[in-house]
C-alpha cells in the first residue's frame, strides 16, 4: 500500500483570533442560546427566530456571522467536536492518556457513542454528504483510534479495524439500531466493546 | 437486546410477472443499452438521449417505463443485485454453497469489493440517502455475512461484526480510499480479508 498522509489533530482553538469584542460576545450569545434550546427541544424545532429571540439580538448578527442556520448549527458542532477532542487527548483517564491502551479504547467507544446520540439531529444535517464521514474531526477520531489499537499491541490492518470500529459509531447507523433494530445505548455500547476486545485479541 | 425482525433474502425474479411482450423487449433493450454505455464510458458520461439512441427505442419508451434516468439506473442496479444474491447463494463455491463458511467468507469480500468499484456511479447515486445503506439489498448483504460468521463459529456479537465488516465495502468507504488514501483493490481487499480472519478468530 502506498504511503498515505497522517492525518493530523485539529487545532484546538475556540474562534478567530482577532475577531472583536462586541462580535465576539454576540456569536457567544447565539452559541450559547442554541445550544440550550437544541437541549430543550431539538436541534429539528429550533429555529432562527428562536435562536435570535433567545439571545436577545438582531437577526442580522446571525446571519452576518454565520451566513444562515446550517452555518451556525455546523459552528455548534465544531466547538462540540473540538471539546471531545480535548477531552479524548487531556481529559482524566480512562478516556484521556494514564489508562492503558485498551482501556482507553474501551471508554473511548461508549463516550463517542453518547456524543453521536446527543448531537445526532446537527451530525446527520452535516453528514448528508456521504464524504464528510471523512473529514476533518472523522480523521481526528480514526487517528485515536489507530493509535489506540496499535498501542494496545493490536495485530493485522489497525487503519482499517478503526474504519470498521468507527462505523459502528457512525450518527446514521447508530441511530438506525436505536430506532429500527431494537438496540439501545447500552447494547449497542457493548456490541462496540465485544468488537473492539476481539480486534485486540483479548 | 430485543428479538429483531429476521431480515429475508429478496425474491429473485426478473421482471413483473405479465410484462407483455413489446414492453418486455424494450425494457431489455434499454437495459442493455444502458448497461454496455456504462461499461464503455462510465455511468456519469450516460444519458438518456444516449440510451435510447443506442437501444433504437424512442424517448417516450424509457420514460414510460422508468419515469426517468434515475428510475432505469435503480432498475440496472436492482438486476445486478440480483445476479449478484444468486451467485453468493446458489453459485459455484467457494462463494456459493460448498466451501467452508471462512473460505466463502473471505471470497465474498473479493468479490463484493469487485461489485462495489465496478458499480460505483449507480450505487453512489442511490445511496446519496444516508439511509439507503440499510435497505433491502443491504439487509441482505448483511444477513450472508452474519451468516457465514456464525457458521465459521465466531464469537461475541455476530449482527455488529457483520456491520463494521460490510462497512469496509460501502460503497463511498471504497471510494474514498482508492482515490484519496493511497489504496487498490488488491490492498482493499487484503484489508477486508485481514479484518475478517482476525473476527473469525484465524
Amino acid at each position: 500500500m502506498a504511503a498515505r498522509p497522517q492525518p493530523r489533530y485539529l487545532p484546538v482553538s475556540g474562534q478567530a483570533p482577532h475577531e472583536r469584542g462586541d462580535a465576539a460576545r454576540n456569536r457567544n450569545l447565539l452559541l450559547d442560546a442554541a445550544r440550550r434550546l437544541i437541549a430543550e427541544r431539538g436541534a429539528e424545532a429550533v429555529t432562527t427566530d428562536d435562536i435570535v429571540a433567545a439571545a436577545g439580538v438582531g437577526k442580522g448578527t446571525l446571519f452576518r456571522r454565520f451566513g444562515n442556520r446550517a452555518g451556525l448549527m455546523m459552528e455548534l458542532l465544531d466547538e462540540d467536536e473540538k471539546a471531545f477532542q480535548q477531552e479524548i487527548m487531556f481529559g482524566p483517564p480512562p478516556l484521556g492518556p494514564g489508562a492503558p491502551a485498551l482501556e482507553r479504547l474501551l471508554a473511548y467507544g461508549r463516550r463517542r457513542l453518547d456524543f453521536v446520540v446527543a448531537h445526532r439531529a446537527l451530525m446527520a444535517d452535516v453528514n448528508r454528504d456521504p464524504y464528510a464521514r471523512f473529514n476533518a474531526p472523522a480523521r481526528v477520531q480514526h487517528r485515536h483510534v489507530s493509535v489506540l489499537l496499535a498501542e494496545a499491541g493490536t495485530t493485522g490492518d489497525v487503519d482499517a479495524q478503526a474504519s470498521a470500529l468507527l462505523a459502528l459509531l457512525d450518527v446514521h447507523y447508530v441511530h438506525h439500531q436505536l430506532t429500527e433494530n431494537g438496540h439501545t445505548v447500552q447494547s449497542l455500547g457493548d456490541a462496540w466493546e465485544s468488537v473492539a476486545r476481539k480486534l485486540c485479541g483479548t
